[in-house]
């Protein structure tokens, strides 16, 4: 079988999509995160009354999901709070389970949650200059729990895979809200195993 | 069978080594790519007066070379030439021919000379805030074309391996050369197909 060739190619860093040029570009607004907030009745009330912000944008430059692919995407997450909750990602884990990923901060301060099945939770911080490592097995979202928005670029296996249902269905163990103008990590009362 | 937990981790950017903390330092002195320079009698008649100077190093944070996992290095470049070619990296295949590989520049200037098994050349520019896919089934070589250190970082497959013998054997098709105070691209006449 011969391989189609695969040119070489380069981004630029930075600007307002993280990279460019990119193939794909998705937005996420509070509509889209339904579910994922932990005060639900404010959700709706805002969207009762037509606030739809959004949350966040991804541009990716996808590869075919292959094994031995890498897929390149920047996220910019948009400062904001529902309540006391930081604007997030939904967060996933990947389909295939031994896929890992590679964050890398760009601007804004943030905070990426873990989670592995068997309900283990880590967290580490991310901003400019941070290289991140998750490792297969553990689902992850991403907190801006700054003033200014959050950007960074994930690195990951082409055929990793999206699963959003799991962390959909059971939260994540872990919430980050604003208390006294910091950021703090607590344990999720809704979160069911 | 249990799998071992991997702990989540993040680096820093930046410094002498161009991420810390890490695992594994390599480094190249002149005598390590004896027979890579096109001018050879330079090469030796500077090894014999003694002088070896250092060409490149590279921190690394590898992972078990299982599918899925990838590894991260940072390559440090030093300025310099053997006569009229610029100091690079030794270059490599994977020895998993569908591994690819992002690179991150940080700092300097440089060129990516890519070169796939059926002869096919390809060259990018990398530098701050430059992100390069190098695809499955290219060599890969970095050529520090600037006045100071060239830095980038390195994500790949885990289990990608390197094959060096291929294009130690067979030499690169192109060279990068300095004329005038800038580098051009010329073929190697001393490549073999």
């Amino acid at each position: 079988m011969v391989k189609p060739l695969i040119e070489p190619f380069s981004l630029v860093l930075g600007g307002s999509s993280g990279i460019k040029p990119y193939k794909v570009r998705l937005e996420r607004r509070l509509s889209d995160l339904r579910g994922f907030f932990h005060n639900r009745r404010l959700v709706e009330e805002k969207l009762s009354r037509g606030e739809n912000p959004k949350v966040y944008e991804v541009y990716e430059v996808p590869q075919e999901p292959v094994s031995g692919h890498l897929s390149l995407a920047s996220t910019v997450i948009f400062p904001g709070k529902v309540g006391d909750e930081y604007y997030f990602t939904k967060g996933h884990f990947h389909e295939k389970e031994d896929a890992s990923e590679v964050y890398i901060g760009l601007e804004g301060e943030g905070i990426i949650l873990m989670q592995n099945r068997e309900g283990e939770v880590r967290h580490l911080r991310i901003g400019p200059n941070v290289v991140l490592y998750v490792p297969p097995g553990f689902a992850h979202r991403t907190v801006n729990v700054g003033s200014s928005r959050l950007v960074f670029l994930a690195i990951y296996p082409s055929d990793a895979g999206h699963d959003y249902g799991s962390i959909a269905e059971t939260g994540f163990a872990k919430l980050v809200l604003e208390r006294e103008g910091r950021p703090v990590i607590v344990d999720n009362p809704s979160y069911s195993e």
